[in-house]
């Protein structure tokens, strides 16, 4: 098999039947319902070979997978559920269609643990390196979604997870905080929440700007997963949580109240933690063990127009 | 402004609000409303560089409009109304940020001519061409999707406008069918339907594979463009009205006497042409003016895996 069709004709024979999904892959559009108030939640997220991968080591459906995981930690961090996605590559024509299989494997074994209808896509072939982009479409539940714009002064910062050092392998296995997300909003009022993709530092950059708050993060109190623990690169284990980012952890605010009364009681196995606090002005700093204080740079990944790629 | 979140930044500032966008770009994801019954279509184009365009010639503003125009014209077959869209983009280091603002320029130009919300996106940058990947939302109106899959013998064969030669650049410009899609679902029962994006005879093929049945166009019947009857190249008109693709036409079935009525009156000013029939069997078929009929292949863009990249 080396030709678009018949790869599309192999995705179809493979894809389920989903309760939501009226039209299905084969079509011009799939069709997928949104039951009252219909509110849709869409996101999308685009991986490059020789950016966000290099293959090998990475195997397709591990790129697939990621490719899919990614926009479901964007739908966690919206507390919605999501409902179905679709996705559109650009594959290199050396063993396109090898390629293109493990890809489509590794998104269906995380739609299918998560629930989501396959509902079409776009399948390419060039010259030029592998390319793929998931749209997930998904749904906030009955309180609505958990923006990035609602924190205030008093609240706290609090996290699921450990950060740092997810490039060693973990950015291809986290599994998105979809439960963690739902179980947060259904147990307490969030008032802000994002997923922790460019750093931890960058990621609460954007809640506090997008809040018109500052904020203070406690130095000793982010959990620092082993991997930066373990890296042996002249970095501390603090910067790597900081900065490392695709650690695709919760970040999200609420107030003091809430905040205790979650830690007192998590509604979840996965470590939550209390990293620091909301507060009045714009600016972002770190607190030091020692009482200092520190301006926090945006050191996540930049998305530099001029920096070279990175490969983890 | 060198940096993607500038670029975003400049994005957010141009981008409007709209009716049916209760979260837009800036957030985790954006939040589209879907009135009850709350059926949302969705369909995905994914356009490379060297591949689908040169740059030059091609101008940014021309590939962000393509982008979505393409994606317009497959909501245009479902006999849908676009609602709102998310962009990923692969932007090349050199001159990253004009280009970046070339192609949201024209995407939103297009997209505010059709109504269409903008709901976000993912901006990357790399050292490898532009890539840029479009979903589209949409609804069907009151009377449901028009599908692929409902084509009869006996059924009349139409179209649209006329084929070929739209690589000499109306596909760049090409009007998306969504008026003359939304009046003829209005003003007559459809029984299937496509875009012509691989090509009149490839997309006849998926309509009589999806339908179970046979085809036969009228040679004499097929409106030929003018860039395909001024073609230099040694084949013919026909030929190249039959096979060159990216026509982003209308090409539809109907009962006769449905077909009759809407020749008679048509619903819109945009050319209307009976062009073959549906028959039993599966057989996909040319007639020529003298009675004579032949195989028809599909002899449309076929996306091989192993054929070069064609550049328009």
């Amino acid at each position: 098999m080396s030709h678009e069709f018949d790869y599309i004709a192999w995705i179809r024979r493979k894809a389920a039947p989903h309760a939501r999904l009226a039209v299905g892959i084969g079509d011009d559009a799939g069709m997928v319902t949104f039951p009252p108030p219909g509110n849709c939640l869409v996101t999308v997220d685009l991986l490059m070979e020789g950016v966000d991968f290099l293959m090998p080591p990475a195997t397709p459906q591990q790129i697939g997978r990621k490719a899919l995981a990614v926009n479901l930690s964007d739908i966690a961090a919206m507390a919605g559920r999501p409902v179905a996605c679709v996705t559109s590559v650009a594959l290199p024509r050396r063993g396109g269609m090898e390629l293109g299989r493990g890809l489509f494997d590794g998104i269906q074994a995380l739609a299918d643990e998560y629930g989501v209808a396959l509902a079409g896509g776009d399948t390419n072939t060039w010259n030029g390196p592998l390319v793929i982009s998931i749209t997930l479409l998904g749904e906030p539940t009955g309180t609505g979604p958990v923006r990035r714009n609602g924190a205030r002064p008093g609240d706290w910062i609090m996290a699921t997870g450990a950060f740092g050092g997810s490039l060693a392998g973990r950015h291809f296995s986290f599994p998105p905080r979809i439960a963690e997300a739902l179980a947060l909003h259904q147990s307490a009022t969030l008032h802000a929440m994002i997923d922790v993709s460019d750093g931890l530092a960058a990621d609460l950059a954007h809640i506090l700007e997008e809040s018109s708050v500052g904020g203070i993060l406690e130095a000793e109190r982010i959990p620092i997963s082993e991997a930066a623990r373990g890296a042996m690169d002249g970095r501390t284990p603090l910067e790597h949580a900081l900065g490392d980012g695709e650690d695709f952890e919760l970040l999200f605010t609420a107030s003091a109240e809430e905040g205790a009364r979650l830690l007192a009681d998590p509604p979840f196995a996965t470590p939550l933690s209390r990293i620091g606090e909301i507060v009045a002005g714009r600016d972002c700093r770190l607190r030091r063990p020692d009482g200092n204080m520190e301006a926090l740079p945006r050191s996540g990944w930049t998305h530099d127009f001029e920096s070279p790629d990175r490969i983890p």
